[in-house]
């Protein structure tokens, strides 16, 4: 029997992945759009979309009523229940705007929306077969974007909004500003962008300078290093405190250089705290630049339960 | 028809509660026995407990058969699957002991065991009729206990332990000691002993004291109430912005006399944050002694889902 097949779209704040993905998790055909914001934007890139599903489709010999459906995930706020993206932050332009009803209105397929760390995440589920299994993604990137799958459903929590658990904050006494209005939290210390911006505050020339001198045993980079690596350990043990996982995946930018540094740093951690933190593994993202359209094609091929 | 009538026992480390409760959560008997601790003291707690159910069952002119099962609840850790005790800390004596199998032996009937922090929540949500919500209780005692309470079921992580979500860190800097080895977490800083220990080492008779003087306007208790305010907030916010509860409830001992305090402060924390949020009411805990023997009866007619 043919594999069935999916459309998968997976939207960030400055490129657009469309691609078709098989139901074995096979990305069959992949295209990139750039993402346009502002006023009718969201109505021009769904035409577009639209456009290099039937292209896609054609490549292949097939019809767009071939398509099993199309899972789309999408950087949050977005209201997953009602199809609505909600992101004044990164899709300015698209607010409140239906992409479920629009695509659905032009593709005549199902269309289901899911955030984009949930995406990633099932994506990664299926492709290393963790199904079964509970599963804590923390991905290091322009923000830290946490989540959770249990066994077969991603956790959710409220009835809107995908839990924005990368503003957990590990130290009070901060007062630098986040949009969560809470300072010390672990995105506005930990994520790829305030490394970053700390680093430079400091004089140096990135977050890589600082590790490096750091590493090299300059005097100057060892308080701030041992500080930044107390924020790291609090934060991610206060994700595993709660949700004690059989799996944790480290993504984002972040980790591509810095993953056997944070790993260790948490093993070491979390060593002989079993009360806690039970058995676990830590694992880097499989696909980091595709789990999020693998993850697009589980929610059409339904392995995850979707509702809250 | 008639009632039916569950065993509620509520074991704690100084005494051990043991009830007889109505399906519609009516405690219709009591009694309290000491806790004891050390070598064979949990075959003779039994025993007493076992007795005790006896002589109430007799009072309300019923025999133990006539019981719909059993529930306990304890202070973790304990494995509710195996029905093991393995708390060392407050339970020494009773490691590895199975409550479970040696209540059934010799009452014969079914027994359920769960934390003491689940059954009081439990409690809370049969009392005030909160099934079908999504309910976070924050309880302030000797410790910080904290449950989840997801629509139908309480919310469990791993597989044996309950996740231990009083010890997220609060202040990742702070290099106090704690069980959980991490320095600052919110349970070594506001649970009632370490508010108590706190206000001490600064020379203050006791918290009351210091929230007193810090209330009159001394100066000198300023610095130290917005540190704690400072806390507080974190370790709320950190649980509120995870679970997303429609309803939180404050408990302990802390919250006879500072609940309109804490409750305050929450409120302005999180005015104006619905995304991270929404919405959400907070509660006292109804029945400050009485949930967890309520919601130990609960566990024997089912309305939680008590497997992982």
């Amino acid at each position: 029997m043919a594999d069935q097949v999916a459309g998968a779209i997976d939207i960030g704040g400055t490129h657009i992945r469309v691609s078709l993905v098989s139901d074995r998790g096979e990305v069959l055909t992949a295209a990139t759009l750039p993402t346009l914001t502002g006023a009718g934007s969201a109505q021009v890139c769904v035409r577009r979309m639209h456009g290099q599903l039937v292209r896609q489709c054609a490549q292949r010999g097939l019809g767009l009523a071939d398509l099993r459906g199309v899972g789309i995930v999408c950087a949050g706020p977005i209201d997953c229940r009602r199809g609505e993206i909600h992101n004044p932050y990164t899709l300015p332009g698209w607010e409140a705007y239906n992409i479920v009803a629009s695509l659905r209105a032009c593709t005549g397929l199902l269309v289901t929306l899911e955030h984009d760390v949930n995406g990633a995440l099932l994506g990664e589920v299926f492709l290393n077969s963790w199904q079964g299994k509970r599963v804590l993604m923390i991905s290091f990137g322009t923000g830290i974007g946490v989540a959770v799958y249990d066994r077969d459903r991603s956790f959710r929590a409220g009835t809107t909004y995908h839990p924005e658990m990368g503003h957990v904050v590990v130290d009070a006494c901060l007062t630098n500003a986040c949009y969560c209005r809470h300072g010390g939290c672990f995105e506005s210390l930990w994520s790829g962008s305030a490394l970053q911006a700390r680093a430079q505050a400091l004089g140096y020339a990135s977050f890589d300078d600082l590790f490096a001198r750091w590493q090299a045993g300059e005097t100057a980079a060892q308080g701030e290093m041992e500080r930044l690596q107390r924020y790291f350990r609090a934060g991610v043990w206060n994700l595993m405190t709660i949700f004690k996982p059989d799996i944790l995946v480290l993504g984002g930018g972040l980790m591509q250089r810095y993953y056997d540094f944070c790993a260790g740093l948490i093993r070491r951690d979390l060593d002989g705290l079993e009360d806690f933190v039970e058995s676990y593994q830590i694992f880097p993202m499989a696909l980091e630049d595709g789990s999020a359209v693998v993850g697009a094609s589980r929610l059409v091929f339904g392995d995850a339960a979707l509702t809250a």
